[in-house]
């Protein structure tokens, strides 16, 4: 069976640790170990998201002087390559060693009318109490909003159209490699009036790029994993349950985060609904269980 | 014809320009308006250098106080994210839009026994003055030496043995797709006392690993691009002379600069002697001649 998962940033660093080498290294290293049995029954795809480690690149570039902030795509680039390798040598140390792994960098296309561009939803960077975040958005021309307790920047999150590597992730697909693409939902890229591709100062969700992904390559199951057992309503109440299993149908009569759950939501409707395979939003510690029907919150059309 | 095309840092970015991502693109820009003629003739796989960029990412990851610096195999997989998407968009906007292409994060094993790690000779980062190269190496611990007529920081460079995504490249390679990897020479690893795979702190001549590359992807031809148009004799001196045609045999009697051309030559001929194959070293500017056996300086078997 061809399975996506799509690793969050939230499973690959624990909130609110530095995101030092060494931090990133040892998460990295457990979410290898979840995913290594995966790797030996399944034709499996990873991606992952990079709000932390970009928000992190985006810091460091401002705060040296000698050279111009680069711009979020040039910095998304290089999440890619930091975390696809991170993941490549991880799982690689746990499978056989004849195993083929490649991390392929991925540009998706998105559209430049697109109206997320009005309305920033997506966490970058570190976390900051309400004045720290107020100061450091004035300072430097952000957007924020709540994430969980603390703030954070936010920058538009347009919707994903076209992966423009499918072909060669297919390729090696057809070869049983393990392959890891798609890392922070895609280096953003849109076409300028001269019909030429051009990076977008935006960051695209990893979620509904990892269902369309999903979608194109034929999987039959899509795994959203995070650090929540599954999507729960009422959320942050005493009155919160998890839902076990679901339906398109039923799961969007709810509303839930723009930020975390809402994209991961949608893009599990979305691939369950286009498709008629399944879908898994839980924590990356249960993948072995979520792969096999019996955690996290099941998404199938009916 | 299998052509490995290696993109000098001094290709991409002219000495003393600011690292600017307008800087780079329009660079990368030049470089794929000479690569793009090619790619359409033969089959061709791109590797390019990134002493500039890991250089001033180690700056910048260090200017900014609230995580730890990253090692320097770290940064360098952020610098195949960057530089590989630069290349891959806009060789993609030259190229008929059905044209694949791939850009393949590539790690690369070292020998941690390898007498490399007690001589340092890699330049990487921005040019200084003697008196600040000297103040700035006390200050970070740095090896320094000259560049041309000014001072970089230097970190060892030991030989690659082994790219481990060989088997990845050639199968998108038999799909006719353009590849993009070895970036930097690709990521430095080697296997720790538990037989993991692990991340060196060192830079792999991008040249060698070419040459490396490039053999075992039975390439006919290997171009080593610059911004010198072929390697010189006494070059420096009004006795300067370009060498237009020779063999490992003859060129290997003098000693070239070993942060430089030194590299270079002898990946020219190693990949000549190892294959029979034709290799060039050159000016990026002048591509499609050094192709064609009419540019910079040409390496054959005899």
């Amino acid at each position: 069976m061809r399975v996506v998962v799509a690793l969050g940033g939230n499973a690959l660093l624990r909130r609110g640790e530095p995101l030092t080498a060494e931090n990133q290294k040892s998460n990295v290293g457990d979410a290898c170990e979840a995913l290594a049995p995966i790797a030996l029954e399944h034709g499996l795809i990873i991606t992952h998201g990079n709000g932390p480690q970009i928000g992190l690149l985006a810091l460091q570039s401002a705060s040296y002087e000698g050279v111009d902030e680069y711009p979020l795509y040039l910095l998304g680039a290089q999440t890619e390559g930091q975390i696809g390798y991170m993941i490549e040598q991880g799982l690689g140390n746990l499978l056989p060693i004849e195993t083929p792994l490649a991390t392929v960098l991925t540009m998706v296309e998105v559209a430049l009318d697109d109206p997320a561009f009005d309305n920033p939803t997506k966490p970058i960077g570190p976390v900051y109490s309400e004045e720290e975040a107020r100061k450091v958005a004035e300072e430097r021309g952000w957007s924020i909003a709540k994430d969980g307790d603390r703030w954070r920047r936010v920058v538009p999150s347009p919707e994903p159209h076209r992966i423009f590597e499918l072909r060669p992730i297919h390729w090696l697909l057809e070869k049983n490699t393990i392959v890891i693409c798609a890392g922070g939902g895609g280096i953003p890229t849109a076409y300028n009036s001269d019909g030429d591709l051009e990076g977008v100062e935006v960051v695209i969700d990893k979620d509904r790029a990892s269902a369309l992904l999903a979608r194109q390559l034929d999987a039959r199951l899509l795994i959203l994993a995070t650090d929540a057992d599954g999507v729960y309503l009422d959320w942050g109440t005493d009155k919160a349950r998890k839902i076990e299993r679901t339906t398109p149908g039923e799961i969007e009569q709810y509303e839930f985060d723009a930020g975390s759950m809402g994209p991961k939501v949608e893009a599990a409707c979305d691939f369950v609904r286009r498709t008629g395979g399944r879908a898994v939003i839980g924590a990356l510690t249960d993948l072995g269980a979520m792969v096999a029907g019996e955690a996290g919150t099941q998404f199938t059309i009916e």
